[in-house]
């Protein structure tokens, strides 16, 4: 031990007496070229209005990262505690897959010009200072027009794309909430490849990207675009509709219908945890939807985070009244659900409609949310009830641009009937179109995962054997519990240095071999 | 289970197909307008130091909201296993009923202008944009003059509702800490109705929002004007104020006193989820003072965050120190609450004094905290020391602002005397105006809570029953434990789908019924 | 009780009545000066273009000071659950210390001008409005030129200030990694102020702070400067240096080496809260890297921030690839380590190198960590893998920008060889001046820091007990669980009021003496 410890002293005190020859070598050297750093040099004429929406875009695409926690711990929070480390290994791994995805394809299919798909460039998207040296007016103007359906701000290109690749993230991190404690990690990674790179860029270019269904007109059918601010249906709808197709191949965890079908209550082992989730979201859909303006100088972004509080405490509200009604108890998942189903339904509408709306679509959404989650509890099984949070609530939020869009926001935004929703125009125009994209968009989304689901489930396969189940994710995949002392006999436990409870609390003699080192 | 698969494809793949009829019939419908998305449309020449300005008090207010995740944390850590799931929807309701009350009438009680009670508008608030189109200009010019306490900032009205909505649902947070794991859950929406709509809007309005005691000459007194620049009064004080009314009306926990009248120890049983909040707190203070400016054109805003994290710094080691000297313990909690304290004292003069001075007044607020601590727990129970880190320390924290307020950051911010605190002026004018203000917000704080408490108390109920509390409030009021495997018996928990540990690692047959399926 | 309450509250009455005598009493007496807020006294001709930056330098130091957050719950999950209290304080306390240090004369060090150390000023930072009044030309010119290094950004001097401190706690944070769960309390208190004072401040110097390995010709040799945009080596090599030499003076944990020499496994207690620390890092470091670039207006932090999310990504794949070849398992903690190992590596060329590289390094990075935790557990015990993530990664990330390093952008941040890295230029100038500064660092701060630690074991001691090992540093040092109710037995818990499972849940009578009450 001692020894050890000398010789590893010895061996750097040795490295810090290399640098005196190293200094007497490379003193024989011919020098290199060195540079003064000169403040002048910095270009000092960008464009001011450009760094303050592209700073506005960064700082939003941050939340919407930190989004990533609330997922897991909402997730976290609603397994059980065998199934939990997973859940960290499943957001880091998909959050890298969707950033490589990203880069290599689902940035230019989801924001480039087209009317099915971008092509207009950002394919392994690389920053325009490589080829060119710093590009005259600074770094905010390169690539913008590839870019057209965002080109109406002056945000850079690369913090757009940040934005959007958090968006995509969050997307998919959607799909795996009705999977939970029974799914094979690798499927996660193979789905995630076809979500991030195809199935969510092409489904959120028809939605919010440019494609046909904003441009309006879609299929020649001459609907006005939909309306779809920050995403209820591009995003939200896009992954819970994943998440169904999922599934519906994956069934039930063991034990959640009895031998009468009826439906168990699994509880989720940690309140705590599911609550920092929500909080989480809630700060993340600041930059969610308030981000989704792209821009901050012209002011709009308050109003649109305003908007989008106000709508998640009605439905926070809305959600415990409906559940205490149907169960008597204040149901704390179904506050922290009526608070997300509430923000999912409100993304559509935050840059559409009035302040007064705010409410009504959050506390419908509020509502939706427990009525849907226990519907479907009666026969499928989604642990933490995102098919009716995200996906239930999405549609409604969809829609509800549809009836309660103001006309000076929509000319404003500049898409969709610039006569406004429903009751501004007396037209269902834009509700109908808001219709059928909920429509289109789920069944391309359902469509295109059924089938990739259904090509896992044949090949790798869904699902982990029922031995795996009951032991939890966390041993089986991952070699080791998410919480080893709550799950290692106390005996075993010793072997990591456990020493029992009562020699710990100092009533006892020490029985450690190693006790008088 | 397979026929019910295939029954729920099936619906799917008819959906997808109906698109193509849809199609068909739509193309018949006589065509509504669209608009072509045109980026000359959206307006460019808004006020840049407007945007500016906006955006930091739009982060500021992500921040303060974030904090609510922060005083979810600290009370879940300093509670015991059986009343943390509570905590959680808890705030979610209060941050819901904040929002709504807000809306109604919060902000324009506080912000508007009037000497007793803002009464210049923004009742029901709404945005400028509904009825008016885009205003000339963009959003940030509409209705500053009915806000006048505010209007020295370019920033825009409705981020500065929001700014001050996260704190009036700061304020209301900070009331609960001393009633955990025995009050009733409807207590907390029936207070904090009152409180958000009435209590904290017209405190807040006398200290900071431009009413009597900040204007000055309150009752024709000729004492000048209160400083408070982030509220130590107005947000916590006020808070803990409440926090007291309630914890008169409500008693101590069950087991708290011994049958001698000697407090117990009830420890917390999470320190890492205290810490969480700690630390988020901590980060939410930069939002919480830092935005506090209202403006971050004028370059000051960093310095107020500079004071806020070295103030926080003295706290935590002068707070260790005491307490360790009173206990011979390194108090964890101590620690944590120490820093509160200081975050608390430093609320007030952080846009008014020197850095010299942010230690000082850090440094005592972690020795009033420790020592409040001790003191308040002989004879009343409160469980996170609230009392302490947000009253006392409060109360401090104001009268700071009288000693150490530097003359020309006086004259820069125009509030009080110009000649700054009693060692610069060498009067105690300012000293006497904070502390006429801290006993008026006292007192009209504590009796206004006292009578709504008490009229609740009487009709409603305070506290669950001595049954309920021993259950704990997670499965008395939510029917559900926050850790149900921490809480419901091996047995019991089989049935929510929950295996015997060995069978769980595989040293036995695996008994569940389902296995072989 | 009735009677006490009545008391107080009647005190409280009283407080509200002496109100009005003092009202009557201040009237008499000479009215002081007050002032009528003014908006118009605000000065408004401020530089724009510095407070864009100031408002980006401001917001990163928040992220980075939330990274406390991150570190804390990586260490807290990687503990068992009788050393998680400890964290908490232990982090608190760094921080604190940190600032204090930094304050004192870190800040002057570290980046006032000089070639081996800060001379220019700055001890005892003080904010420049206290004798001059409010600067002409605002808040954001003064100090400027005594901070030549961060000259080239208009970001006032106090966010630089507030930006560089949250980096020191970074770096004093990391060096603890590999003491857990055995070094005394004090330990930290003693370090921290020499390495915050001292140790840092010089090493970041010479690495970032404008000091002679960043001016290039270093000991005359005439090496070109260094490249290290964030910190790779000035913060966490800088940290992971500290981190060994505490760990060859303070030996592994009990238990954690056989009889045989062989390493045993001790798995963390909490994966989840291991996974928060992880993502709360990741947000972390768009404020670490991304506001290295100290400005906003020139619009390059987007793209900083792209290229260390994608390293990151590489980070978490390539580690979870090698650790399942190596082990068979999905390893959560390694998928953690990989994308924290990326981020370090990425730090140095986050501003230096193309999109493309990226994931190169990060990829690199993640392996490095996977093969650097399995080989250094072999020998020493390093709880969280910081060597290995901070240390070797650090060095492989300073190295990588000798490789990949673009002339553009070494040109735009005019430091080092204006030829770009070894793949641009064909020459070994950069690499040899990044390993040159590897070596120098490292030499420096293990010799300075194993004399600290070496001091501190002859006099105050480094290590707990034995005894106090085994019980856990929360109850030996802090006299309580930071779980009580995991480590106290059932029947002790009993007098800190909790009532036995079976009453809880109903099924018996509740024994509890107060019942009836």
């Amino acid at each position: 031990m001692r020894s050890r410890r000398f010789t590893l002293f010895a061996m750097m005190a040795l490295g810090a007496l290399l640098v005196v020859p190293a200094v007497g070598l490379a003193a024989d050297a011919p020098k290199p070229p060195t540079m003064a750093h000169d403040a002048s040099a910095v270009p000092s004429d960008f464009n001011v209005g450009s760094s303050i929406n592209t700073l506005w875009v960064v700082i939003a695409a941050t939340l919407v990262i930190f989004m990533q926690a609330g997922f897991a711990f909402l997730e976290i929070g609603f397994s059980r505690g065998k199934n939990v480390g997973t859940i960290v290994a499943k957001i880091l791994t998909n959050f890298s897959i969707a950033a490589f995805m990203w880069w290599i394809c689902g940035f230019a299919l989801a924001f480039g010009n087209g009317k099915y798909f971008g092509n207009s460039g950002g394919f392994f998207f690389s920053l325009p200072d490589l080829a060119d040296g710093v590009p005259s007016g600074g770094f905010s103007e390169a690539w913008q027009s590839s870019f057209g359906a965002m080109s109406f701000s002056s945000a850079s290109v690369p913090s757009k794309f940040l934005f959007q690749f958090s968006f995509c993230a969050v997307s998919l991190a959607i799909v795996w909430g009705t999977t939970l404690e029974r799914i094979k990690f690798g499927a996660y990674v193979l789905y995630a490849i076809v979500f991030a790179g195809v199935i969510y860029p092409v489904g959120a270019h028809w939605v919010f990207g440019g494609g046909f269904l904003q441009a309006g007109d879609a299929f020649g059918l001459g609907l006005t675009g939909v309306q779809d601010f920050a995403g209820s249906t591009a995003v939200h709808l896009i992954g819970a509709t994943g998440a169904l197709a999922a599934l519906l191949l994956l069934g039930p965890r063991r034990g959640k219908y009895g031998p009468d079908g009826k439906p168990r209550a699994i509880p989720g082992h940690n309140m705590p945890l599911f609550g920092l989730g929500v909080i989480i979201l809630l700060i993340g859909w600041v930059g969610f939807n308030g981000g989704s303006t792209l821009m901050a100088i012209d002011g709009r972004f308050p109003e649109v985070v305003m908007i989008t509080m106000f709508a998640s405490a009605a439905g926070v509200l809305s959600a415990l009244l409906v559940a205490k009604i149907k169960t008597g108890s204040i149901d704390i998942g179904m506050a922290g659900n009526g608070m997300i189903a509430a923000l999912v339904a409100i993304t559509a509408g935050s840059g559409y409609v009035a302040m007064w709306a705010a409410p009504i679509i959050g506390g419908i959404a509020g509502i939706i949310v427990v009525l849907g989650v226990y519907a479907i509890d009666k026969k499928i099984d989604d642990p933490v009830g995102a098919l009716s949070a995200h996906g239930l609530s999405g549609i409604w939020g969809t829609l509800a641009c549809g009836i309660f869009t103001v006309p000076e926001l929509a000319k404003y935004n500049a898409w969709g009937d610039p006569a406004g929703g429903l009751i501004y125009s007396g037209s269902f125009d834009q509700l109908i179109a808001q219709a059928f994209t909920v429509l289109v968009a789920f069944s391309f989304v359902f469509i295109a995962s059924y089938l990739t689901f259904w090509v896992i489930s044949k090949t790798y396969g869904l699902r982990v054997t029922a031995a795996e189940e009951n032991a939890g994710l966390d041993i089986s995949e991952h070699g080791m519990y998410g919480y080893p002392e709550q799950f290692i006999p106390a005996a075993e436990l010793f072997s990591y240095g456990a020493v029992p409870a009562l020699e710990r609390i100092g009533t006892g003699p020490v029985s450690d071999p190693e006790a008088t080192a």
